[in-house]
């Protein structure tokens, strides 16, 4: 499943864009929606990877058998995504970069499976030293 | 300053959208951005009327000294939104038709004003009441 948010993030990465991506998946491991964070693609500070695979799969009635894979621990801004909208699993790739609201989501019930994926972890350690300014402009810091 | 977050949501009304709105102001009072909810308009469910009014802020650096205005409690999305980009205040309109994480937001350092507004309160309510299957919808519920 962390496939589609990998090719996400290395999609933007090749728009010069923050490598971070997402993608929602049905009860069923079908595709609902997916995303990359498109705040300098778009210059829009509201599509973080997360909230723009959410966009993607459109008006939907009811999330608790849905999961959301993402590239990189969820910020509060996409954690709250994830609890008010009932998004009943969230699979991340790593958490060493950024540690963001995973915690606060599994003290909430929803099950969290934490990759530590290599892969996602090289790519944001390369991304972060080589841009830390923008970065930081994305996690509001 | 709430009048600009009940424009908003007026306008979504108009457009036979759910009746939210908000704006994001500058420390010298200046609007920023402003938005209303867009689920039905743009079968967006990702832009509720806080994401919509930071959206249409653009990207910027330090929120430290900007105020959300809202015209309802931000729910767990929007108040995640605030805590990850530090927007310093958050003036409420209403809480008793919805109650989102502003408590959670004072815990964490945001200055919280709740006006308990009579017209935010009516216009919440009359929608509820005609449109609940929309409204759960926009919540999650």
């Amino acid at each position: 499943m962390l496939d589609t948010a990998v090719d996400e993030a290395r999609a933007g990465l090749a728009e010069g864009g923050i490598p971070i991506g997402a993608a929602l998946y049905g009860p069923d491991g079908e595709v609902l929606g997916r995303g990359r964070n498109r705040r300098v693609q778009d210059g829009d500070p509201s599509l973080h990877a997360e909230t723009s695979a959410f966009r993607d799969a459109g008006r939907r009635r009811g999330y608790a058998r849905t999961t959301m894979v993402t590239t990189l621990s969820p910020c509060w801004y996409c954690s709250g995504l994830v609890r008010q909208f009932g998004i009943g699993r969230v699979v991340i790739g790593e958490a060493r970069t950024f540690h963001g609201g995973h915690e606060w989501l599994a003290a909430h019930g929803v099950e969290i499976v934490l990759l530590d994926d290599p892969t996602c972890v090289r790519m944001m350690t390369d991304f972060i030293e080589s841009n830390p300014v923008l970065w930081h402009e994305d996690i509001g810091e």
